[in-house]
């Protein structure tokens, strides 16, 4: 059964679930579809219970679901995270790109009145 | 004199930095143009050596720069990391409709062959 989906997205845990170089790497071999622990766990020279909390990061924030038949545990990506802190930075550069433009404005009309 | 600009962009550091509402309100507060670190402060209700180690983490990643002019030190947004840091996201989310979009044909193509 699928973990935590209705839990609302909580950038500060997202942010921090990014802030780490095996979980980005997690999160970019789940993009190409499920897996289960033991194939998430082989790239990496890694004790499998410290494997295991990175997992549990991941799945606290919702950026990956798991379920578990019989034995085997198995990862999906859950893509909305990603997209909610996306959409912070894209907001801010949408703003920065207007101030910019701005910026480049008021220095023409400077330079047009300095040339009159 | 601006600081730290030529160092790379660490990933790891920069969404530990996002990774803190005090630090993205910072930023979205420089989006609109440099601040000194007392109007920066003047919403949170910190004291001054807490507020200022979050601006030494967004410092030390290269999202903002500082420079001192006599005793007063001017912060500005230093957009690069977050472009870099959306760029990586906005990766991600491409595989992803990649992935979902073949999906989609191998369920369409199922259905044809079911349905002949």
């Amino acid at each position: 059964m699928p973990n935590q989906s209705s839990q609302p997205i909580d950038l500060n845990r997202v942010f921090q679930a990014l802030a780490d170089p095996t979980r980005r790497a997690v999160l970019e071999r789940l993009i190409s579809g499920p897996a289960r622990m033991s194939e998430l766990a082989q790239p990496f020279n890694m004790a499998l219970p410290s494997f295991s909390q990175h997992l549990d990061v991941l799945e606290n924030c919702g950026l990956v679901r798991s379920r578990k038949v019989g034995r085997v545990r198995t990862y999906q990506l859950a893509p909305q995270p990603l997209q909610v802190a996306e959409q912070w930075m894209a907001e801010q550069r949408a703003i920065w790109e207007v101030r910019l433009e701005q910026l480049d404005n008021y220095l023409l009309n400077l330079k047009e009145k300095t040339d009159d």
